[in-house]
């Protein structure tokens, strides 16, 4: 099982090896994506399962079995960040066809359909907004969003269509709530959490979902040598105290409060960006994340109060334009308990946690009962290139996972 | 003259306005730039001059008298930084054409040749390095910034050739010292001391010459919503503080001595820029300069303890690139009284003053006596869509210049 997990996840990396110095880059509604989901239908057709692409482009490999009962459904996504790394969606996604591939080979009968469903764009890397096949398929995608532009100018609805699909139509991905009895995903859980607490995996209680601000500093341009130092709007020296003031003030709530909390200028764009030439124009993009929905705004209102004292002090006019901002999840308990059961009746201990990177698992929840499972990754490193997970904590996500589709699907649907 | 000055101005801009919103881009070594010297050659050609292009793509356009006398030359450039303005190069080659018009018109005899000159690639903000044209007449290229790329990974050797001309060449443009019996270039001031103080015009007699020092910051990519604010090294929270460092030393040692500096970390990008990615690596570029060479050095060490002091508190590894750091040039003392002198015949006041701006005549002055000339700009601005010069300024520079070239070519050549 080892090596076919490998040998697999190299299948959809499209590379032979795992771990590369530039890492994989392989963004939303791009063809290295669309390559990727090829080779994982091309494998899934190979386990015998039946493979549909729905309007959104998300595949959707199934275990049919007679009947007409709602089918157990786990799944993740392959695209990745720029320079990321193999496993952040790809474990998900090679964990559920090594779980079908183990029942499968212990001839396990299941009562009701088994799906393996590989999404798309999960990551906001591209057009800054994530999780845009799961929004589809759970029908919580908003339609205004097409005309979103990655750094080249390529709109979403673009993207989309170069690989096939037509933006006005990704909402009938939407599917009904009878169609799936629940939903589950296994994913690295980039952190280190699990090993910090002598655990062998994670499993989710509630998901953090971000608020995410687009801060714009609006200066003067001028020239750098002839402009005396009082007389300047300088957009990105405006900046400067901004950025201090969001990584010390997530810090200092760290320590105030009981509840974690992480916040981060994570992009900034500066024109005319001439190294002769005063910044006119600076946008620096924050994100915020809490399962604590009140300790997350708290931190948005200190930013934006930031702003206002910053705009008051140095003439230099800031726009605040939110990106995102959703309520935090909370999984489904009983799905939970199941997930611990599992790793009791496989040998494994599971640690209780919450997660504070969004997945696509947290869309699925707004309509199934949904789940969500950590495999520790290396150095808890992820979304850069040395991003890892063993072979053998792989195959525990198998043994995981197929002890619950096994107990998800073996009764006879009353369940 | 007005009028005509100022159609000329739209022509070499290429443009039938001198302001607009978006200001003019035409970077060295374009194809925009190319045209540009197309309309200079044409209007020389109209006022009789002769003309050639030397082989960094300077354009000479000469009156050329019987003898063999030194010229006397004046000129500045037409390329502009990204979204600057019509006049900052321009106003200096439209208004040395016009004093050859003025001079033409009064039936002047001159006893040597004059020159106008326009030359290619003064501005530094394609490839981090200004004054191409100038540095290769004047015999000061260094020949292995062939290599420099554009933000595009254009080299300027490549851009050079785009252009029509070798780069291994750019060096046979030197021309020797007997060639020019001096040189005085006209500029916009981009800035407000002639104005602050009371008069028509500015006669310079050092220019700062800059520092720019290329900041690296090295820190760690991670997953924005999992990696605990405690175990980063966020390259550009690293880099906030030594942003506002820059400025508000600059500030402080504008009061604590005499001579003044201006410091402007005026480039910044930031990888992998993506919205749930910790900053990994971020470059700052940082413009410093002075007239006065120590106070521009302490501020430069200044820079150097501020990167280590950060480097040793945040675990985040800066490395320091110098980009350019060339002393600061003192003009030629007769020159600058002969461009008094010049005002006091024309009834314009003149102030004498620093450049903080790097010009074309500090290159000619390694080799050549030099001069620099100030006419006033609205509000100080440059290297900015509202960049500015009236049409009665541009007409004073008219007069300054031909009366200076008057004076300075009205001789048997003895002078």
């Amino acid at each position: 099982m080892n090596n076919w997990l490998v040998e697999q996840l190299q299948r959809m990396n499209l590379s032979d090896v795992l771990v590369q110095p530039q890492g994989f880059t392989r963004e939303g509604y791009t063809a290295e994506e669309t390559e990727a989901i090829e080779a994982f239908k091309a494998i899934a057709e190979e386990l015998g399962l039946d493979v549909s692409v729905d309007a959104a482009g998300n595949a959707i490999a199934r275990w049919n079995v007679t009947g007409g009962h709602a089918a157990v459904a786990t799944g993740s996504h392959l695209d990745t960040v720029p320079n990321g790394g193999a496993f952040d969606g790809g474990a998900g996604v090679v964990c559920g066809l090594g779980a079908v591939k183990m029942l499968k080979e212990a001839d396990f009968k299941p009562q009701r359909p088994i799906e393996i469903i590989c999404f798309r764009s999960e990551e906001s890397s591209r057009f800054g907004v994530s999780t845009i096949g799961s929004k589809a398929m759970s029908g919580i995608l908003d339609p205004s969003i097409g005309t979103l532009e990655d750094q080249h100018g390529i709109t979403l609805a673009q993207a989309v269509e170069s690989q096939g699909f037509v933006w006005q139509e990704l909402v009938n991905a939407k599917r009904s709530k009878d169609e799936l009895q629940c939903f589950i995903e296994l994913h690295i859980e980039q952190g280190m959490h699990i090993v910090n607490h002598e655990k062998d995996y994670g499993v989710v209680k509630g998901v953090a979902c971000p608020v995410r601000l687009a801060v714009t500093f609006h200066g003067k341009a001028g020239h750098t040598g002839t402009t005396p130092m009082d007389q300047r709007q300088d957009a990105l020296a405006a900046a400067a105290p901004f950025i201090s003031f969001v990584q010390e003030t997530a810090l200092q709530m760290n320590d105030a409060y009981e509840k974690s909390l992480v916040a981060t200028v994570s992009t900034l764009t500066a024109s005319p960006n001439s190294m002769n030439v005063i910044p006119q124009t600076v946008t620096a993009g924050v994100d915020i994340r809490s399962v604590d929905d009140v300790l997350k705004n708290k931190m948005a209102d200190a930013v934006r109060s930031e702003a206002k004292r910053i705009a008051e002090t140095t003439g230099v006019q800031i726009d605040i334009e939110v990106l995102v901002d959703n309520p935090s999840v909370l999984l489904d308990d009983g799905i939970a308990q199941q997930l611990v059961d599992a790793g009791d009746h496989e040998a494994y201990l599971a640690h209780r946690m919450d997660s504070g990177a969004g997945h696509d698992v947290m869309n699925m929840a707004q309509t199934w009962p949904s789940g969500l499972l950590f495999i520790p990754c290396k150095d808890g490193l992820s979304h850069h290139p040395d991003e890892f997970a063993s072979a053998e904590d792989l195959k525990m996500g198998v043994e995981l996972l197929s002890r619950f589709l096994m107990e998800a699907t073996g009764h006879d649907g009353k369940r």
